[in-house]
Formats: C-alpha cells, sequence, structure tokens
C-alpha cells in the first residue's frame, strides 16, 4: 500500500556484529569524558521531564552562534543532521526538482530527494583523485534553472574533498547548495560565509564525539532557515541531548583533541596500509580509510571479524566493489588494524 | 528560493511566556520520580556517548512489544510520534494521494500532507457533538480509491473521540487509516488489533509524562513497518531517551496513576467550568478541555496570565475562535485555574 517509488526502495540496513574494536561507523574513538557526563547528567535531573523542550532551542542556538561567529537566527538544530538534511531536501526538493550529487556518497541524499520526487542526477566521481567530481557537478547544474546540489566533503565513504574554491563556483553558477559538513573538521575546513542559496549541515557525531546523542545544526541565512523551520518537526531536539552539546561547545580542547589524533593517525595508518599489496588506499581527509581489497571485500571483513575488528563493507555501494572502510580508532586499535591487514589483505 | 508549496505555508509557532502554572502544552502535571531519573542515568553514564543507538532499537522496541502483546517487527520508535508521522505520511502519501482529516486538529497533520503533495480534504467537527465527524468522512473515503484518513481521537484541540466501531468502518470502506493515539489513554482506549491498513502512533509525552525526552512508537503489521522504515531516518532515537522510556514501561503504575488523576481531575474542572456563565466548554476525553470565552480568547488568556496561568489560545486554528485550551493539571493548579476563571471569565 505504500507509495510506489517507497515500494521500490530498498531499505537502509546494517549488518549487526559484535566486536571488539569497532570500526564501522566512523565515530570518535574517545567517549565522553566521566566527569562530564556526571556534570551535564546531574543539571539534566534537575529539569522536568514532563515539560516539552523549549520550543526555540535558544539555548544551544545561541551558543553555537557564539562559537561560530554567527546569529541565532542563522542556525537551526536538530535530532542529527539527518533530521535537518531531511528537512531542507522538504523545503527545496519537489517533484521535478534536478538533485545534482556525487555517487557513491552517503545514501541518505538519494533517499531522500527520491521519497521527495526529485530528479536524480547522479555524478560519478574518480576514487583515486581524492577529490569531488567538480567540474562535471557544474556543467550538469548549467543545464537547469534550478538546480540543487547535495554533497559532504570529505566525502563519505570514499574521503575525497571538494576542490579548492569549488563551493563559490557552484555557487556562482546558480545552484542551491547543501553542503554536508560532517567529515569536514578533519580536512581542517572551516564554516564558510553564509550565503542566499547556502545550506551547510553540522554535527557532533563525529569530531564532537556525540554519536550517541544526535546532534546536528544547520547554519544559513535567517531567511533560509525560516523556510527550513517550515518543514522541519518542532520539538525534535530532546533537553539532555541539548544540554550535552552545550557542555561539550564549551569544552572546546576535546574536540581539538580528537581532531588533532584523527588527522595524525589516518597518516600514520594510511601510510601503513600504502605497504600492503593486496591493498589500494584511496585519499581520505575524513576521519575513514577507504580501500579496495585483491582478495575482495567479504573475505577480508570476515577475516578482519574473526580477529575482533569490524569494519564496513562497502562493496554494494556503486563503484566500490571489493572496498572496505575502516574509521580511525585509538592508536591500540589501528596497531591491531594494521596488523591484521599486513597479514590476511 | 523554497518551494511554492512551503513558501505558501506559515510557520508553527509558540508565544513564549513564562508562568508559574503551565497549562498550555497537555503535559502531565507529574514529572518522572527522583530515583528513577538518578537510576536510568547512572546506566546511561555508562554506555559510551560516541557509538551510535542500536540500529535497530530493539531494547525498547522489544520492551514495547512485550507490553502490548505484539511482536517486535510490529513495532518502530522514534524522536516523538511527530517523527513517525513524517515518515508514515511520507511512505503513504505522495502528490495528490487524497488525505481526509477532521478539521480543527493538530496542525502537523496537514502540514505534513502538504508537504508530501497530497490532495488535503479536510472535514469540518461539530465541537458540541463530542465526536469525530465518521459519517462525513466515510462518504468522503467513498469517492476515493486510495484516501488516507488521518485523526488522533481523542481529537487536538476538541477533546471528540471517533465514535464506537469508526475504526472498523474506515477500514472497511478501504481507507489507510494513520491513527494518533497521543491522547488515547485519557480516553481509556486500547491499542486496536493490527490490520494491514492501519498505523496507529503512541508517545511517552502525554500519559507516560516524558515530552521532554521526545519518544514515539507505532504499531502496524510487519509489511508496513517495513515500508515506513524505509521513509524513517536510522539513529533517530538517542540511547538516553530510549533507556529513559524501557524505564518507564517498567514502572507502569506512573502511568496508571497519571491516567487515574487525569481522568478525575478532568470531571471535576468541566464540572466547576460548566458552571461559569462566560465559558461555553466542548466534551473532551483528552488531558485537557477546550471552551469558548464570551469574553474573547485574547483577554481572557491575558487575565490568566496576570494571574500566574498559562494556557493556550487556539483562538486562530479553524471553527475555534474566542476559544482557549487548558491542560488538566495538578488538583492545585486546577483549583487556581477555575478560582481565576470564577473570577475574570
Amino acid at each position: 500500500m505504500s507509495r510506489s517509488v517507497v515500494a521500490a526502495m530498498t531499505a537502509y540496513t546494517l549488518e549487526l556484529r559484535e566486536a571488539e574494536i569497532k570500526l564501522n561507523q566512523n565515530e570518535s574513538p574517545f567517549d565522553f569524558p566521566a566527569d562530564l557526563k556526571r556534570e551535564v547528567l546531574a543539571r539534566v535531573e534537575k529539569r522536568g521531564w514532563n515539560i516539552y523542550p523549549d520550543f526555540e532551542s535558544m539555548g544551544l542556538r545561541g551558543a553555537l552562534a557564539k562559537a561560530y561567529g554567527l546569529e541565532s537566527d542563522n542556525i537551526l538544530v536538530g535530532n542529527g543532521s539527518n533530521e535537518l538534511l531531511a528537512a531542507t531536501i522538504g523545503a527545496f526538493v519537489g517533484p521535478g526538482t534536478p538533485v545534482v550529487f556525487p555517487r557513491p556518497t552517503f545514501a541518505l541524499y538519494e533517499k531522500l530527494a527520491t521519497i521527495a520526487g526529485g530528479l536524480l542526477l547522479p555524478i560519478e566521481l574518480d576514487l583515486d583523485s581524492g577529490y569531488l567530481p567538480l567540474d562535471e557537478m557544474l556543467a550538469t547544474i548549467a543545464k537547469y534553472d534550478d538546480a540543487v546540489v547535495i554533497f559532504c566533503s570529505p566525502n563519505n565513504p570514499t574521503g575525497g574533498v571538494l576542490p579548492q574554491g569549488g563551493l563559490e563556483k557552484l555557487l556562482d553558477n546558480g545552484a542551491t547548495v547543501l553542503f554536508d559538513r560532517a567529515y569536514g573538521d578533519f580536512a581542517v575546513d572551516t564554516l564558510p560565509p553564509l550565503h542566499e542559496r547556502l545550506v551547510t549541515f553540522s554535527t557532533f557525531s563525529k569530531a564532537w564525539g556525540l554519536a550517541a546523542l544526535r546532534v546536528g545544526w544547520i547554519a544559513s541565512t535567517a531567511a533560509s532557515c525560516r523556510e527550513i523551520r517550515k518543514v522541519k518537526l518542532p520539538y525534535s531536539l530532546n533537553i539532555i541531548s541539548e544540554a550535552i552539546a552545550e557542555v561539550a561547545l564549551a569544552n572546546r580542547s576535546l574536540y581539538e583533541r580528537t581532531v588533532a589524533h584523527v588527522i595524525g593517525e589516518r597518516a600514520r595508518v594510511a601510510a601503513a596500509l600504502r605497504e600492503i599489496g593486496g591493498i589500494t588506499l584511496f585519499p581520505s581527509s575524513a576521519n575513514f580509510l577507504t580501500f579496495r581489497c585483491a582478495r575482495g571485500a567479504k573475505p577480508l571483513f570476515e577475516e578482519l571479524h574473526a580477529r575482533g575488528i569490524l569494519v564496513r563493507d562497502v562493496s554494494s555501494y556503486p563503484r566500490l566493489k571489493d572496498c572496505l572502510r575502516v574509521s580511525i580508532g585509538t592508536r591500540e586499535h589501528n596497531d591491531r588494524l594494521i596488523a591484521a591487514l599486513q597479514e590476511v589483505a
């Protein structure tokens, strides 16, 4: 009885596996510090749990505005950046709207654009280049009056980035740009200036290490935020997640430590993997590495799992046949991964 | 730059006011007990906040299945029932799908159906009857092959219910039925049997008193849940809200106490309000009462606010000119409301 576009979709699934070392979801290797957990939980214990969250989420929006040099009305917060992507696509993509996106990329963009009835215009990317296919994206935009471009840079699950100056070119050519910065922290990227056709998506799930709590935010002009807010669900951020994100922002050194660790370890793990014969590594500016396995993805996935290491089999993505993706973990976990790959790849 | 249907929408807003007595959002009058708060917070403190929630939310889905005599695959959980309404409407309503709903009702149904491009078919309801307009809904369904019906019973913001046997008639006449049971607990309603064209929506925000945490769930056939899940965002329920909902379910006496309190106090407050000359009360089976004010909604809203009582001005809803809505609060707060209305209505 569901709509035909939905009936034709396949469900997003994740194989559930237990493992000692979890490198399958691009999570931070570091938990939130125990003393800060206790501080924030003591704070929320005093709140009335029977009372709806602040309708405007002014606490977190104000803290983000201050941290990033914006005004509160340039910011919306939500239940992970996924929710804000859904609202923004709902606001900008209708039946027939041209939607340009690189492929392979985060599967949610295509799913949401499909549900909205958009005209899907995927652009295949070159895995070896380390870049998103800017020129092809520009050429496609040029064919339409009202294209919406969606991408993440660095791209998940390949790690490539938009070339320098690419964002400005996309905007100059008339596109509405939805720029997912989920992995931007690891590319030492900074929040771009506001633009009337640009919405940037950020998350507390990666560099801030709060994937369990589901907090994301967007920055755009006040006018765009007003439109997106019409589509967004009210009260989507619970009081505890909001309080935790505020405490995180007030402890920026946690973020800086994680980013520095990931960048350093990424270089070290990449160098080691490049020495392994059965592996072809793609350039990555994210908190993960993706590589092609001469032995095939599934056998290597199982060999790693047998050694206590859970990675992500991305071989069913377009163009990623025989590929695995591994998160950058703690130094010890990365060592275990390198040793295992040296043994079995 | 937003889509025309979005540009034409007005934003859902809530006037922010402080008051000693808060009767404006149909919240439970009772906070979660302090000892249970500490228990659940101690439990979540031990979890890794850097790790995504369980992809399947098996803990809470299993607990709900057990509590309601279903299987886990008949249940989806989400970030409040709002999120699940959005996903379900995304699964069943596309451009031109006939969407039948009573008016006035919870504004989110019309908003979500508009975003989906549905053909809106509102049915005006009779405020004085205490019932939803079943016959007119059936007559409208009969004109279409594939109507989707959306309603809450008791209805927000009027309090009326679907007549006995109404759900079966809607289903027998071929409609896909989205039944929001947000206030059903206060009507001593029970979860209806599963049906391939029925999705029921339930929430922890009202009778369970957890509005701050944003937890909702749906029950349907496994096949329908699979379709809705294709549209639903992954990881939409954070680990803390999920843990709290599990603890709530294990302490059902909290729910029973709130329901018994609300039903008893609703009768008492309604009897008192019926004695007040300037008030015309509508029958309500929910945790709120809605009434027409001879003096007009805004002056009475302000008079109550000046006496420390915040209520909901619903006078801008269709057919609710001059109307206010008040939640059923603690006995003391209800007494204050009655005394204030006796003075100023």
